[in-house]
């Protein structure tokens, strides 16, 4: 039979294992929100649908809200339940990823705000379909980290960082893209760098999945993955530079 | 005289106080590496200077490892000590303004990045006087938000936050500048680039300086100030568009 010291640790474990698991759905309810936000600000520039745009614009408070909530909770968690040296990264991780979600859906909100923008001038015969890739691309990156962090799955967390690479280089094409288009049609620099900061915008979007995947390994195996690659790395239009 | 309890208490509380200051003094020292960042980029971009610029990329590991070490500091106080209300929102607070730090450092890091490539291609004959006023007033926001953070000065911090739409004109106006100059001569236009993503960088650097203030007050009155200004409000060149 246990003691009544034993119970009394069960019973705290088990009310600080609720918690940290309502702070997990949590996250996953917030991941989904910015799911959404790409998806939605994905369409809303494909169709110029400024709608849309502003939909995404207004739901960025919900996810401001749930950071917020996320954080306050996780730092109650630390504060007052003295976690041991698991639950403790994973109450961090939880923060760190709620705030890299949370920029996410700020980069979204950007895009959104500039999506309407670009409804006031016509509309660009390049680049969309590879805005559109680039964006999907994001939006499944943020997918699969957030299945590896719900299911603790480092494996799939490296591939999200593996997959990075595939994310600078679509934006590297794209960038490409729209400055031989500015050189060739001046007219349309207003609008192509509209697009390109938008690219940049998903770029960093992408570059946040790669920080959660690592906040997701922290949180399982107690490290974080060594760093060789430089994500600040500058590759875009060196050699447009004459 | 003092019980042994009280004695007990004061042990506890003084132990605390000295780790806090002495974390209050790691975000002063990275605050300071982070001026030093913004001041000798903004050089090194001026004198066409990639030795320098390739410090302040080298300089950048430090100041990232910093911000781990304030953060697993704040987050160890939080654990173990179990601060009150006002010592918690210390900690919260000195975690985020380390996160800003980071981020403010990333931006110089890409700034240098972006000098170096300038140094290929010929000088533009604009810009760099308005790139160089803005870089110092990003610089100057940083130093006022320190001392705001270090003195507990509402006041100063409430000053930060309100000088940052000056920052946001400046941009503005550097865009104006340097989009026009890309559609009188579109050879100029990858440099011009560059020069735009420079400029977006510093102006990020100014929201990092709101965000900062906006923690100090967090710290010293218990709430976030209100949001009255979008601070991410999509103003550049929209009236570029056709």
């Amino acid at each position: 039979m246990k003691g009544p010291d034993t119970m009394q640790q069960d019973h705290i474990h088990s009310a600080f294992d609720a918690d940290l698991s309502s702070l997990r759905s949590q996250v996953m309810t917030m991941g989904g929100l910015v799911e959404n936000s790409i998806r939605q600000v994905s369409k809303a520039l494909n169709r110029r649908d400024s709608e849309r745009a502003d939909r995404v614009v207004a739901g960025d408070v919900e996810i401001d809200k749930l950071e917020e909530l996320i954080s306050r909770k996780a730092i109650e968690l630390i504060a007052l339940r003295q976690p041991n040296a698991r639950d403790l990264r994973t109450a961090i991780a939880v923060m760190k990823i709620a705030v890299s979600l949370e920029r996410v859906a700020d980069y979204s909100k950007n895009i959104a705000k500039r999506s309407t923008v670009l409804t006031h001038s016509p509309p660009l015969d390049i680049g969309i379909g590879s805005i559109k890739r680039l964006s999907k691309a994001v939006r499944i990156q943020i997918k699969h980290v957030l299945d590896a962090f719900i299911k603790g799955d480092v494996e799939r967390a490296d591939f999200v960082i593996y997959r990075d690479e595939e994310i600078d280089q679509m934006y590297n094409a794209l960038f490409r893209e729209f400055l031989t288009h500015m050189m060739e049609d001046p007219r349309s620099i207003s609008s192509c760098m509209h697009f390109l900061f938008i690219a940049k915008n998903l770029e960093r979007m992408g570059d946040h999945a790669t920080a959660i995947a690592e906040q997701v390994i922290y949180m399982i195996t107690g490290t974080l993955p060594t760093d060789d690659r430089d994500k600040n790395v500058m590759t875009d239009f060196d050699e447009y530079l004459t």
